[in-house]
């Protein structure tokens, strides 16, 4: 078990990911051509270098598909691995395994992906200090894996969803018939003593309004890299600066290098790519398992 | 209502995702800042070019929010479009617009960008006559949705699920106890005159055998270059040719020009990115609607 | 709306039902050869005579598949109707219409074949005036539907499940550690004000001892015709006797006339067959709608 | 765990199945009668006989309801089995026992009437090579497991469901706007290489047609076994011919003497009576645990 | 498993209160300051005396949410029991227990105060004979565990929905077109032989019309003590009685003292106060596991 | 459409709520007395004053049942009524109407006993200006809609799980293999920008050393009126302090009295009495619809 993501929240995502590939006959294929009781030990192995997510998903894959197969994990999520590293065996009735192992390698894979990426760009700007978020920019359906691959990866979490945290945007204060500083006002009052108020400035203008309003956090949107550099300098000490605005791998640099807190990254979620993982049978193994 | 994807089967996934994000007190932003009663228009707008495709999804999450938005669509799934380009309209309550905004736009940017890699994949190869297909390697729970989008972009699907056609591959073959021959055999009784079977071949000598056992669509699974030249003519007038192994855009065209009929890209739905997409306050219009 | 079981019941059946049958691409033949907006009208008709019963679940069927599709029916469920009834109409879109026509008339001539079923062994031993009812030997997940089914033939529900009624069986006084008298004993007082209690006998000497005790409804269980009559005539005025036991058409009659109050026949439900149903396409319509 | 429809599958079937049948208080007989530690073992037994079908579906209604019972199955699924043949023993808490036995016997005797009748059919028509196979007319909610049902008895399964494979017929042609050639054109198109496409023909005259058209499977719609035969020598060395309408016991022999190579028959699934399976209790077995 | 209330019913209510307590990150502030491979045990022990209920759904609660955890209860269900009792232990991981502890305990002390306050006031009324009875006033979506509770307090409960017996109210007489009698002879015609048949009358004048007709359970509502006494004199050896209305603990006494047969309180589900039970950290304790 | 709580969010507990009240057979009691057609009008009133809560959800509860009714609410949830006040009018079908209302009606009393104990708490202590708070002692799966009604009876909300904010209690210290201060900082180094951090100290002495550590609210557990004021006076300016600790109608004024900012009270969610409101029929209305 996760400790990090409980087997209860992750349980009805692996049961509908199996579902969704075993559809009204499960696996034609091996019912055809492989016998009923036949046993076989595979491995689970990365293709390219990364970091790995997704170990414990797969377990559950495996362990849903049919109890009794043997599931031994020999990396945790987060690791950063080599190219070729055995990250698990899994060993028991082969029909069973072979059902179940496009749903365990999709998970991996995918999350596999969006934790490389992050650990890449993170590293890209350790020097500077500057922590990744990841958004709300997710993968319908699949947001409390993604952000947990975002954390394993070595980013942080921006608001889990709309009731989480309070962001005010250009169009909340278009659409709320008063001045960013009443909104901010608003927002204070309604958020309580338990959560968080965070405000998107576009100008620095804004960025003064709020600042004399007392903001603790804001979202610097789509400014340019002079526009943070001066934004940070104005924030020092009275508020922490997140940026934000279609950050990629070859502009995050940049951005990073003005000093802001954190870099919001859309991208981390909506446009990782997987990593390459495979299932290799293991033929001369002597694992198997009644 | 998509008639190629009825929204009795979409319905739960659009659900689900509106639930993702809402949590346990919806958009506590708007909430605190938006009159209740407020009314607004946003426009649904391209940043980027590309292939549309999710616009009836974009519908379901504003209509399951509030059946009272008003959402018209000016663009349909598989249009190519301009950086730009107006997708739609939805105008009513503003609380419940933004609520729904992420949701909308996070179906319909990453199967845009699904479509949209299929699209350019298709075109860069078109003057072979190659057709691209999907595979299984999808991202969980979102395979209908993403095999849509693949279908939008001009691409074809594979199959659906482990039940729906036959797949043979290696170690189907090691497992089986017997050899490729017999498990054809197995495989063409179990089948029956409703399910395909299509058989995977590594090597040229697999590809004979199978040839002679009358098959007549093979999967030609990470071979060179050359081997597909070969295997293409040994196949002609015989059967059908697929080719697969982490196929990417740098490598399709080789590939297509070897002269196979179908080119199978997990890449398609586990490696493309998001397109573009926003949804803009449209302050001056005159559609707000009571 | 059927009043005497509301749509919130049965909607979540007709759902999964047309799931079952949509899978996860819909319908690929109209998708294939029929236009996206191609109208058209259909008349629901019988093939032979019988007792309708399951029109608000064809209702249901089409406009959960399309909330436009114009459903008419004329005929209620319980009507005994003649082959070549015109039951109901549909019009609208004409994928729509057959995407969900399966799952309709499967509703239907299941429904109907155990209505007529129903009303023809009732009409067989009306002139004794005893009462068919049904038993829990339905098909899974069907049972609310089938019960249904049974009432609109003219027959009576037994218990609806393990938890609405007592019913003392055999194996229950084997494992109670007692004998019949104090299971009885035992039930009355679990049991209270509100849930009937009924008790089985095998034996006439059992019926004996349960009739001193005061039982108000017996099940007479595969006794033979004169123990049935016997049974009878010893709980005239005293209390309610219920028959069961394989109960067939050719059974039932010589059942029927020792004058038990009701005949208890898993029959209904387990081994109805199917009322021959069909769905015509009305090529000459004028009913035809947006 | 049947290799040939997974518990993941079926697991909800049986859960729903167990909910039904408790109902908001469980089993109020035993909760009244039976004291709760008591222990008890029963045989699960034929009264007729059959072929057996739905061991694992009653093993899983036990195991979900209480997972210490023992449930020892002595015959396979498929099995060909004489009155009175010991099917399983289940042993443990009697309470839980009694609460499962009538869905777990629901399972089992309506599974095993398909698999009965098919097996019978199917053997009536052994000597002349045609092969069986069931259709779309199910019991709503229970395809899966009556087409599974189905195979057990000998008989192939059509279609799972309106996604899986294209069958043209003659509504789908009178609402394409074309004739039935332009309809095999788009179907062949549509449906690409991994999509079976088959034609219902009504005349003679149409299978003339798309026999030109190189159609490989026809389906050939109430035909007199005059026309039958005429189009199966047709057909012969150019497509595969599946007879369907009405066909029922009494008028399948005729069918299949005409030489097709499939009958498609509704009533396996629709009109199949159940299989007498009764749970006995094993007074004096010294198979009782802890 | 308590054999009153299987698992298999209340599953599904433990794991939505998990999931509603888990949210999409899982317990925080555990992850924060407990080490991921931390052991311990917790001692669950009331604060204020009164009768325990819910310790099955405890027990549930902490083994959804980790198999591994050990639990061990040492008392029962309707044990009446004093402060400082200890009701169980729990053992294992120590993030499992905490993120599972509110869960637990929100069950235990929500039931073990509909408990405990059943048992106080039926024992305040203990000496009349008189039996408390629940109502349909319940919280939504708990009443299956609510009327177990008050079953565990020594009340017995009421109709469960509104589908297992029939109770004609003022409403339903005023809204069938005709008088009482004539409702009561419908009632009873549609009741059949296994649905009770209850009364509600507001005036001795409807009491006398239903005493007539020979109904066996009348339902005396918002009557006068008086009226209430006068009633059971006329309905002794006749029909059972029961009185509603507002009861509370002050005026229930009073009214059992008119000797009714059973007293109905919604009091008992929709106004009973929490009992305080609570999670202690056994710091020295041995009975730490693997 | 309550903008605060989307009807999305609480649809499937009115769903639920009506399911479990329908049971298998719906309202026998109506289907057996009243017209199939039989239209009706009735009125919600008050029995008691109050502050009303729940109204949205009365309304979706009659809306599911039957989409025609027509539902009109004359006031708003928050609102401070008097007895006898008539909160909303309903009107069509009488048999759907009086299918949903006791649902409708439970959700409606509870909630309004929730608000209305909030608002009287809360205003017996608004001259202190302290803010109450619930707490995560909740009735099990309906923590959301009782979080709104302490919304809407004035009371503000803590953490709606376990996942959004951190709270250190003791148990998470003494598990932490360290000391507060060490926890502490943990905390905020998980926590990053949007979750809040509330430490919660049982004595003086630790107060010391989180205010020292530099924490921004703490939640003061258990404390004597004489320890809280001391807490305030040294928090004063440096963090906000919240207590806890069995408060209840009678001790909530002396706390308040301290000068606390919030006082945290598990009884408004766990121990609130329902409102007593109803549904009258109107006999002579004139508001009925077709």
């Amino acid at each position: 078990m996760i400790s990090d993501l409980p087997e209860i929240i992750t349980r009805p995502l692996v049961q509908a990911a199996l579902s969704e590939d075993l559809g009204r006959r499960g696996d034609v294929t091996s019912q055809a051509v492989i016998p009923a009781d036949r046993m076989a030990a595979f491995s689970i192995v990365t293709r390219v270098p990364g970091v790995v997510c997704g170990l414990e998903l797969a377990r559950q894959s495996f362990a849903l598909m049919n109890e009794n197969l043997e599931f031994t994990a020999y990396k945790n999520d987060g690791d950063v691995i080599a190219a070729g590293t055995l990250l698990a065996r899994v060993a028991g009735n082969a029909r069973s395994i072979l059902a179940a192992e496009r749903t365990a390698l999709n998970f991996l894979t995918h999350l596999s992906g969006i934790a490389t990426t992050t650990h890449e760009i993170q590293k890209s700007i350790a020097y500077t200090g500057v922590q990744l978020t990841c958004t709300r920019k997710t993968i319908p359906n699949l947001r409390i894996v993604q952000k947990y691959a975002v954390r394993m990866g070595g980013g942080r979490n921006h608001r889990m969803g709309l009731d989480d945290a309070i962001l005010i945007k250009d169009n909340h204060i278009a659409l709320s018939g008063g001045d960013i500083i009443t909104a901010v006002k608003q927002a204070k009052s309604y958020a309580g003593h338990l959560i968080a108020v965070e405000v998107e400035v576009d100008t620095l203008e804004q960025l003064r309004q709020v600042l004399d309003e007392g903001v603790s956090l804001v979202l610097l949107d789509n400014m340019s890299i002079e526009e943070m550099r001066t934004a940070v300098s104005w924030c020092k000490g009275r508020c922490q600066t997140e940026a934000s605005g279609n950050l990629r791998p070859d502009t995050v640099v940049a951005a990073a290098e003005t000093g802001v807190d954190f870099l919001a990254m859309g991208y981390l979620t909506h446009s990782a790519r997987y990593l390459d993982i495979g299932l290799d049978y293991a033929d001369n193994q002597n694992i198997l398992k009644k």
